[in-house]
């Protein structure tokens, strides 16, 4: 069986293999004694297209293994699992 | 000149090579097909992760950087700096 | 007919009421001329706590509306809907 | 002595007032039955603008109380507490 992900994959990949070079590029400006400022605008852009990855994940989880098991049983577990993560992406 | 990150600049690395590997990590599961649930647990993880380091960096740069400013020109403008990046952060 | 958040309705005003007392506090420790870090500290635990509801409707909103939508016509909006609203408390 | 935030005092009791008021309608939102979506909207919109309200005490504090810490004793710990202070807003 598919993940709920499966449409999105590519797009997810390439957004995450961005993250990771903008990971290795702040590495090199800690190792290049660049300005404190610059890093931490750095890492708020990378916090920020975290984000973006994961509102897809959630989408896709929402549309996809949530809705099925809404609709095979009425889906409280599947619900309360997808709010247990969200709290951990709000707090 | 050394930036105010100096002393804790291996430290910094240190988390930001673990945090690549997380990232490199999530594009795995991703590949592999692995729960939604347990994907956006990662990303969770690794923007914990960052924020440390963001506060790491953010500590450093306010005991140098701005304590600085503050004792050779009050600090007007490095304290601006300090809160639109901090703003970014927040939001 | 009832919104999602029935049965929690009377929690999430008992939580409201606190908050907005807690609001009022904030109010008397600045014309106290309080210590910042302690009306900080205050500020967050409001934040926290508004957190709190809005995990609570939102987890309501999902069991019930979304739940509905599901079953009726797929939930694609409502779906959409409930992301777009997610957004707006992880950035 | 006055605290950082004398100046913006009004500032600031203005903003809570008018987030006070909020709280007290999303309170009358949910009394009346009103849709989930929308009482979402209204607590994200209370916590941007509790923000707001962080953002400016930590401004005035940091250019107030850390300040004079800074150039009366290094401010050693005085920046810790305010790190942990962005820390509790951060998480």
């Amino acid at each position: 069986m598919h993940p709920s992900y499966e449409l999105d994959k590519s797009n997810m990949l390439e957004r995450l293999r961005k993250i990771e070079g903008q990971v290795r590029g702040i590495q090199r400006m800690i190792n290049d004694g660049r300005y404190c400022i610059d890093i931490l605008t750095q890492l708020a852009a990378v916090q920020a297209a975290l984000d973006k990855v994961g509102l897809m994940v959630l989408e896709d989880h929402t549309r996809g293994c949530v809705a099925k098991a809404i609709r095979d049983d009425g889906g409280a577990e599947a619900i309360e699992e997808l709010m247990s993560v969200i709290g951990k992406f709000i707090k």
